[in-house]
């Protein structure tokens, strides 16, 4: 069972580890040097040439979008790699409508293929334990079995159909996304008000307002750091997907509208590769509010 | 320690009942006579005029609004039942600059106050189990020590400076209701792409889009229930409340007027006295979406 993790950002990278630990035979490939040598140091193969990759039993795709992942399966040469029962899982949030159609292409050219984006962040994805919200045949989960054992704590089986798995990510990105600038709101409200920010944190933690995105990014408003863990640019990304799926079926969404917007003055005002919750300064400076750490 | 509970929805009638439950002498007090008779059934001493309480030690206030609690403290007869240590401890959501207001007011009469906005639901109203955000003096807290072990499971002190309370109670009102506009949004996109509303729940609630208010008020949807337990003219008050504040101080609230909004058309289309996740019958209709439960 030889997986080939391609792209080794926060996520890939974590499923890269995650592999590599439980004691599959795991390569990982990426543009970036710097996320290759991480990944050597940490005992992994790390290559530069899918072409070297040898024989791969399972593609784990961890690109930033669709034009990437449809460039990596369909014009790398992935498809040479792989062995005869291959499957190609691909973890990139994407519009059903594409998941389904790089499923087909998959189909066609006679391997597996599972849409399986994930959730649960950098710190899970490091320790084996991320969400999958997945769908495809059953024959290929269970190709792939040992390797989502390796990379994750929970993973839903939403059917046969590709497209399914995707869709779930749709609304989970949609919350998400609403929950990271709702946590900036609230934030820059209450130090405009002079509250203790980390009290706030901590208060509103164990109170109705709570959810997982006040309590993993509020912190990094709360000390004003701002290094990426997931940055704004993937907030801009998926929240247009989310938006521009409901408007192909006529549904609403205007907090996701709302604070799409936000994203996107985020990215205008040169923030686009800071974490998401920098969407708090976009926020701030409409309100003449100092957060910590940030130059008023 | 007498302690009367003026106020016995939702929240009034869990502490009412919590009071009760761990031996405190309580009475309860509501000018519905429903609420009244399902007081008296669970054993407690209902009341229709505060004049008849008897000497109150400790009154815990859990009516509607601001009015309402002005009303109820100064001009219902109820400073004239207090013994002389008592405190008032106000649990009602109101704009920070009132909730100083009434400290001042309740000061200059001789008593003691505390501003103590409540969290966490009805079911944990009624467990004991509410948190309390609290501000106010030590001597006062000291008092009302038994009457806050018997209904909380957390109480945050945040100092002595009445309004404290309220601040940290606007934080949390300004999330909930846009988590719950959230939520309702979400749902109505997953509903209209033809899913599985409860397994958007089961899948959701493991992964980083989870927010306490999707898990409480996401089956209230899925389920087609909107049997009031928290009703949608309570967000209008609360995220009208946060708007407010934030508007006077020159804050933006993107998302709590987009939420707000919501909330009041909800209102326009007769909904006010359904459960606040009815938010998302306005979103269905403008989308042309059939919720479960919900005639098209």
């Amino acid at each position: 069972m030889h997986t080939l993790v391609i792209g080794l950002g926060s996520m890939g990278y974590g499923a890269a580890l995650s592999c590599h630990r439980a004691g599959l035979q795991t390569s990982g490939i990426d543009v970036n040097l710097e996320a290759r040598d991480a990944f050597a140091a940490d005992g992994g193969r790390a290559i530069d040439d899918i072409n070297a990759a040898g024989t791969v039993d399972c593609a784990l795709i961890f690109v930033i979008n669709a034009d990437q992942a449809e460039q990596v399966i369909f014009e790398s040469g992935l498809l040479s790699t792989l062995s005869p029962h291959a499957v190609i899982v691909n973890c990139v949030t994407l519009a059903p409508s594409r998941a389904t159609a790089i499923a087909e292409r998959v189909a066609h050219a006679g391997f597996g293929y599972i849409d399986a984006p994930v959730s649960g962040g950098a710190a899970k994805a490091r320790a084996g334990r991320m969400s999958i919200m997945a769908s495809g045949h059953p024959d290929h989960f269970d190709h792939v079995k040992p390797v989502f054992d390796a990379i994750s704590e929970h993973v839903f089986r939403l059917g046969d159909a590709p497209g399914a798995g995707s869709q779930m990510k749709l609304i989970n990105q949609l919350l998400a996304g609403v929950h990271i600038a709702a946590a900036a709101e609230a934030l820059n409200l209450a130090a405009g008000l002079k509250m203790d920010l980390h009290e706030v944190l901590e208060v509103i933690s164990h109170c109705a307002g709570s959810s997982w995105m006040f309590e993993n990014r509020g912190p990094h408003i709360a000390d004003g750091d701002y290094t990426p863990l997931s940055n704004v640019n993937i907030f801009v990304k998926d929240l247009g997907i989310v938006t521009e799926e409901a408007q192909q079926s006529g549904i609403v969404t205007p907090l996701s509208e709302t604070a799409l917007a936000l994203y996107r003055d985020a990215v205008r005002q040169g923030l686009g590769g800071e974490d998401d919750s920098a969407v708090a300064k976009v926020l701030a400076a409409r309100s003449g509010v100092t957060l910590p750490g940030v130059a008023s």
